[in-house]
């Protein structure tokens, strides 16, 4: 039981289910002062909507959010936040068909035997993507926080569908392709090849998973707290809530494991502009848990959708019979683009929560504009 | 600030430093009513000790773990269990020299930042290897539990040390190995490679990093929060603790991203004990971050250790000039293998907390034999 | 920052403002399984909202709560409750008016400082009496766990309103009588005279304060945590949070200052059922942190309503110069009748947590009726 | 289960028994470079020491102080400090000849039936008076950190035992007298007599309770956050945790309940340094539960000790039958005194938790001396 907060001070409680009334969150710990307004939010939520091209499931969600607390005159006033999206009416005949016998690759199993039997099994319920929402409208804060108070930006993109792999880019190159291409990849041709392999898959009632990376520039050096409320650790505890995430790795990664020593230590110089750097970033910008000042680096593996169009052997939890179920059609066959804006999303409230806690944004923001 | 405890209900703080008076950990929210000697922690530092071979540290520490509390005649008493291990005196004249040239791929340079010159530097002080002492004192107290209450039995070793892979095996053949190489690799051919490997490194002055895989058997289905305290969450918070790591993946992990649905999907069936298991386990045990009854599997991505023989570019951190740099010798070339004995414990540690969390712990136990 | 939350396993996080758009609470690690329907809250709400009668301030509250998460089917999922009461459009122009003028007593002069000028203001905002309206919606929560789960029955009414005391009676003869009397007191006779006495401070155009009693019957033994979240620190937390609360004491509080320890001391005995009772109960229910299944028994000092018809001297922040100010006429001269189900609702909540943090309430509750 | 911590940012987590191997503390959480040596510690130990005169129990503790971890060259480094008394051998026979007849007044009922027969019985374990060693070692921090950081000042004194109460004194009268009398009373008179009691009691073989009054000056205006984590809730919950304590109460506390609106309402001016203060402090320094930069007042209600030299009624919880105890006679008759330190402490380390959570203290401390 409990669970659905995340964060030390900038604490984000989320709530709501997929065929229910809403989903929203209670973002409390945000500092007073911050100009806000819905479209701050409305921006990034409309990133993660479905519907936005043929390799996206057609599900009309409009999704408008709707701030219902905290932000008085146009200004963040330091009281909790609550903002949510209504649900649309959608039909969960489905789901109440299917509620015994629970989806391959889905949480249908294991939320059936956790709540008894009690949990909200329409599409999904609490297990959805549709969760994701929530965490959009928290980072969609965290990130203006971020940007104006201390001038991080966060980007992320995809780097691999299936085996399609975007070729190595600086971060220059790779921000004005992002949003140019169906996928949210920096590269352009291996977008073209992502989008084909997607539509193929479509066309044969199956799905397929990805990569996403993720940058976050001008971090200032010292955010993370040792032992273990690292960097990392706080981060990759965020990024796992995210639903299809099956690994999460930072700088070097799991290639660290074949580097030497010598190849992957990144040795420090002094740049031209008094600062000290590193030459390489096999660390990803964190050495101890605590960031350095170089761009933080990190990927996450996504799994392929687990609703497919292919009929898959379960087991009917009343009659304990193996059946045979086949998946409901209208969902993506790959997440990892809708996925993007979420992880940017969830890296921007834990990286906020993280500058509270090291005192770099005060409880009272004072910006010519908020 | 602060940061250096983990867990909600099974809650340990840890303390000490490499060079300090000693390494320790308060564990907060034990049940009453386990038997617990120092044997049964000091049978788990004892794996993690140096000196083992030729391929590791020859520093002796005879790391003898003292309880200060928390145990009377024998039983845990519910109240919290301070235990810890005093270090030996070691002469720290080698760090005060380097105090201002941060070593590259240590936390001297981002220690050094957030602290504003105040932290313990000798032997890289809070930041240090040795702490993971502290994790294996609770990481033992958590696994007697699990095994006592619950059955649950945690199995970590090396899948991979360099580019030298273990071959596949069934987690019964792994089992009878781990102990007998000294890479702690399931697989005696590989071990064997990798063994020739470390020394080679070691000839070269250099250092390499591996891949260490963790099999947790008879977890219960259940386990795990939504939404952000998920098993995944929770598990990559606890492992990104342990210094060097720099990736972890669930089930098929990376290998996900190029899986179609159809493959990675995990399909159930009623087993002859009645139990639903699936297939397949590329969920690694869990759906929608809860345990699902399978067992539960992931890998650590451990870089290269830092200090090597090698001279290397930094900065006077006062002269803000660009020194060389050269490692103290007398450190393991790979710490894959003393990381093994970590790993299992920070999950035995996460995995009683959740465990607890969900009522499957009670606050007495009570066994025939504590 | 932050704050707005209690509790580690039911935990609830409160939203909203006196005049904003509604005010809510988040209830999360509610077991699944407990049925739950508005009416159920409602029932509470309906206790604490003004215009009963002409002791009470006249406006017009209908306070109609509405369940937005966390309820499917009639009963508790398991997943976060959101339940929220939309605030009535009103009148906010006095409030602007005084902006700057801080009024007496409240808390507007603390909250300009703290949040730099950006907190909403109008009505008292986040400090308002009104967001008690998000501690009654989870306090009926945990009153039907407690009640349904472990029998527990938790019962508040007034002993003291300015100097009128109610004589001693048992819990059974109160029980009656609470409902009974304007002034919810178990004492019918000295209810009179508060009523009087009420009326005459209001027509005075003053306030007036009072102390509340609470009972908890059938708490079960073994409640509470050492050292820090003991019965009593975990209530008296809650306690405080409810706008005017003064003072808290347990069992015979600051009268057993004047006592002897041979005549605080509760001595044991056996009672004809088998269980361990004391002869009295000056310990109001706890030794050491602890429940010891004796009824828990504590009184709350209400200060005086701080809205008065009395013109009082106040500072004006832009010209800082000392002005006079006259309170907004509509407020109730004395808080306690009002006060009595939202010190019940706290401590139900407050208790709950401890119960399921002492393992007393599983995840899924498993009741004939839920 | 766990409870043993206090605070989000500045967190103490105690451990420790009364006749086990220490007494002890991790604060984790403390700023780096703050001047910290054992003698600022050893300072206040000493006060809450016994064995000071007659009327104290003459138990001789000589209870010095160690420092584990997170001190390094005389500053904090930033790093959990970890530090604790080493308890003498003691005789524990009484203890076990006393286990199944649990102490009327104690803990030794609750903390039977709350860990099952085994929690440590002797001196009271976890439960005894003992444990606020633990409480005067974080409070030693935490006092040096508000004064040398925000120029905090805390004084408790004693202003009542039994009936015997000081009379009105302001705080530079009370100040130098403190230290003067062996019941920390400002009010050298009411001392003579208090003393006078407190032997009359202990000729009895009786105990009797009193009032400790605690001011905290020069806290800034704006430390408690709302809605739960209030200055009175965040102190209250740390007071409680002082065994024997029954009531904590604000400003006019329990008084205000007779108090009209005109009365109690503290009424605002500006004052010569150009400040806003209030004319009365009838709120105790806190609106809203946020500080108003008046001086913090509140006071607490001590009971009786509980170990009398009388024999008491109590059950024999093998046998079920009732039997008569007498109690082991070297007990303090009048906790007050020697509590008077401890309360300083716990309100030290809960508004140094509140002072960092709101930005007031860095988490490197730069001052001349540390």
């Amino acid at each position: 039981m409990d669970g659905n907060s995340f964060g030390k001070f900038f604490r984000i409680t989320t709530f709501g289910e997929s065929h229910g009334k809403c989903v929203g969150v209670v973002v409390d710990g945000c500092p007073a002062g911050l100009a806000l307004k819905e479209e701050d939010i409305q921006k990034e939520l409309d990133k993660r909507r479905p519907g936005q091209s043929g390799i996206s499931t057609p599900r009309k969600e409009s999704d408008l959010v709707q701030i219902l607390s905290g932000v008085f005159n146009g200004y963040t006033t330091g009281a909790p936040i609550c903002a949510l999206v209504w649900n649309k009416d959608v039909d969960s005949s489905f789901y109440t068909r299917i509620r015994f016998t629970p989806r391959p690759g889905h949480a249908d199993y294991t939320a059936f035997v956790k709540y008894g039997g009690f949990s909200d099994y329409r599409g999904g319920g609490r297990f959805s993507g549709r969760i994701t929402v929530s965490f959009v409208i928290a980072g969609a804060i965290a990130k203006k926080l971020l940007r104006k108070v201390l001038g991080v930006e966060i980007l992320a993109y995809t780097v691999q569908i299936g085996d399609i792999k975007a070729k190595d880019m600086s971060i220059e190159e790779i921000k004005g392709q992002i949003e140019n291409n169906l996928v949210r990849c920096g590269d352009p041709e291996a977008a073209k090849k992502m989008v084909e392999l997607i539509e193929k898959v479509k066309e044969e009632g199956d799905s397929v998973g990805g990569i996403i990376e993720c940058i976050a520039l001008n971090v200032p050096p010292g955010l993370g707290e040792p032992v273990f409320d690292t960097v990392e650790g706080e981060l990759a505890k965020a990024i796992f809530a995210v639903p299809g995430v099956k690994g999460v790795e930072f700088g070097a990664g799991f290639k660290a494991a074949v580097m030497r020593g010598s190849e992957h230590n990144d040795q420090f110089y002094v740049a031209e502009d008094g600062n000290i750097k590193t030459f390489n970033n096999n660390s990803g910008g964190i050495l101890g848990g605590i960031t350095n000042g170089e761009p933080l680096v990190l990927r996450v593996a996504i799994k392929p959708t687990a609703t497919i169009g292919k009929p898959q052997k379960t087991v009917d939890l009343k009659t304990k019979k193996t059946v045979e179920i086949l998946g409901k059609g209208r969902h993506d066959p790959c997440i990892v683009p809708r996925a993007v804006p979420v992880i940017e999303s969830v890296i921007a409230f834990a990286l906020t929560d993280l500058a509270i806690r090291m005192g770099l944004i005060n409880q009272v923001i004072k910006l010519k504009d908020g």
